[in-house]
Parts: C-alpha cells; structure tokens; sequence
C-alpha cells in the first residue's frame, strides 16, 4: 500500500522503517523537507538527525506533508499534540477526504515543564477534534498508547499485550486491524466510536509515571480478562 | 488488624466481607447506621439492601463514620467520589490521624448521566485532595481501578494482572502492598507519591469503555514488562 507518516520523529521513523520493511511505499511527510534535512544536531532525547537514520532507508521518501498525504492511500499521524492540526491543515482536507486517518498523536502540554498536562481530555479528546475538522477524512485512534518500538514490534515484549483502536468507520477499523496485525499486534481492542479517543489518551498520564518508575518505555498495558 | 470500612456499597462490602475472612476485626462505616439498616430496595444495580448482606455477616459492626474510624488502626474509603470528603469530614481528622487510609475512591460525576465526567484530573487527583485536608492521614491510594470482586479476589482472573499503589508515606505503602498480597495481589506497582493518584483516577474513562466493549467489569490492567 503507499502510506504517508507524517513527522519525521521517534514515532514517524518507527512506523515508516517498519512499513517499509513490510513492502508499503512509504513517503514520511514534513513541514519543510529542505529544513528536516539540514539539521545536523542530534533531537532533545540525543538521536541522529532525520538525515542520517534517512540516508540508510533510500526507499523512503521525504516531501511535504501535502505531497506525502496527496501520495498515499493511507495516512499515519505520528506528529506531536501540538504538531497534529497544522500538519494535517496543511496535508489538506481535500486530500485526506475519503483516506484512513491513523492517529497516534496524544495532547501533551510540556509547557509547565514534567510531566506534562493533557490539553483536552475527559469530555474530549484530540483524536475527535481531528474528525470533526476533517469529517471526510476515516480517523482511527491507534498505538497512542505504548512507545515507538513497541508500536511497530510488540513481540519486543515476550508476552502478549494489548492495543486499542477508537473510530466511527468500520472499514477503516478493519483495514487499521490487518496493519497492526501485520506489526504482530494479536489483541486488538475495538473501544467504538472515535470519543473512545478520550479513554485511550487519558492512559499518557499513567503510562509517564511508569515510565519513571520502572525506568523504562519497554511496557505495554494488557487487559487480562 | 481492627480496620474500618468506610461505605456500604458493593465496594464497600467486597472489602469489608474479604477482610472480616482473613481475620480482621472489621467495622463498616457509613453516615446513619439506623438509615442504612431500614432500606429495603434493591440498590440502583439491583442488589439487595445492606441488612440483607449485614444479616449473614454477624461479625461486621456497622457503626457512624466516626465510631468505625475511631476503633480502627487502619482505615479504607469506599465511599462514591463526591461520598469520600464528607464521609472523611464525619470521620474525624483527629481520628485519622497518624492511621493508613486506603483510598478507593473515583471522582466521577454522573451528573450528566453516562459516561460520567472525572470531577477533578490531570493536575490534581481526589486523592491529593484527601491527602491535603487530612495532611496527618497516611494516604495510600490502591484499587480503584478494578472492579470490586477482583480487587480483593485478583486470580478470580486466571492470570496475573497489575494494581497501583500511590502515597508520600513509605510505610504506609508497605503496610497496603502486604494487604494486597493478602488478597492475592502478586503485581503491586508502587507510583510513588500520592501525586501518581492522577494517572490512576484517569485510567476511569477507558475503564468504564472496556467494560461496555467487553461486557463485563471482569478484567484489569496488567503491565507487561
């Protein structure tokens, strides 16, 4: 399938490094593609530049968000809170009309510092506020809640876990099960309606403190039932 | 050990009815002794009224909530949410102070109806309120995020799953992770400070979703590691 991940991030190279792998054409989307590659500092967390993980994936394509999004059948969210609206306004309503939207995205504020706060929440929750401005686009809430490895490869784990998919298309939810199937995903839980965002993003504030606590991103929730 | 139960809920008697089996001396708390033991419906959920299930229980007191905490070294709050403040208030902070308080507590607000909304979040947590009026309480945070016969009936489950615990008192933490054990509880997750209470409250939301997906309250987190 040609898929677009837009944010050339963690998340973004995660999730494109492994479609590739798994034969989709994947082109990574971002605001200005001369600027992600002109960046020779390693990020905040002490990773290479986009530049250099890109020049080991050649088959991987960097454009702007428009043109990545206008390539794809399916269109992957792996921007930051805050980075989602603006990356999906310029990706374009048009061009997202009729597409499977993944939203990985999750609503945190670092501007108070650690940890952060959620900035909708409760009665909420991003994931529906990128429905309702793009109504036309299939938003499908998914791998919001573990990190970027674990996404992509969840058998890193040696036990199985579980992920969660919210949306109001059941076509796009089936075709955002065989993906995280394809990724090794076994237990995929279909929480409904995309306001089943709201549950899944309200699980960052925990996850953080166990992120601290055990000293480690390498956890995943599972429902034991 | 003598320990009061604060609530006579479905909460409050899976604590009361599990403790009082494993040898405690255990008081139920409740506002009017006299009011609660004259009810004669069914509860909201169906269930028969608390002289029903006190009349097979003839070693639960049932007393004020001042009088089940006074005679108690440790004190659990199963109260509702909007409950735990005034339930807390008639207990006394003299009572409760140097004593283990157990909070199971959610702050939901059914108000406007269902799903209910989390009355405080993200930036604070019931229980840090509890902690901060009652600052001589020894707050521990535990089990108010599974369902009531499995928070003291864990392997009902057939599987390992997680609880949390989130306090300022290390002791205190101690003395709940080994009541948890008593249950059967084998994953105790210590959150740190009463602060880690937020990120439990907020696992609500998705809570009470799994639980119409799945049909069933019959399930709990585990963190896989």
């Amino acid at each position: 399938m040609k898929i677009a991940v837009l944010g050339t991030g963690m998340v973004g190279q995660a999730l494109a490094n492994r479609l590739s792998s798994l034969g989709h054409v994947v082109t990574v989307g971002t605001r200005d593609p001369q600027a992600t590659l002109a960046r020779t500092e390693p990020d905040g967390m002490g990773r290479p530049p986009y530049s250099v993980w890109a020049a080991e994936r050649p088959d991987i394509r960097l454009a702007t968000f428009a043109d990545a999004a206008a390539s794809a059948e399916l269109v992957v969210n792996a921007t930051s809170g805050f980075g989602a609206m603006p990356a999906l306004e310029q990706a374009g309503a048009h061009t997202l009309a009729g597409k499977v939207l993944i939203d990985i995205s999750n609503p945190l504020d670092f501007s108070k510092g650690f940890p952060p706060s959620l900035f909708v929440k409760d009665t909420d929750s991003l994931g529906e506020q990128i429905q309702r401005a793009f109504p036309d686009a299939r938003v499908v809430k998914a791998l919001n809640t573990l990190t970027a490895n674990l996404m992509v490869n969840p058998k890193e784990l040696g036990a199985e876990s579980t992920v969660f998919i919210a949306g109001n298309h059941a076509e796009a939810k089936a075709s955002v099960t065989d993906l995280l199937h394809s990724f090794g995903h076994s237990d995929v839980i279909d929480l409904g309606d995309i306001s089943g965002a709201r549950g899944t993003e309200m699980l960052l504030p925990v996850w953080l403190r166990l992120m601290g606590t055990l000293g480690t991103a390498n956890f995943n929730f599972s429902i034991v039932r």
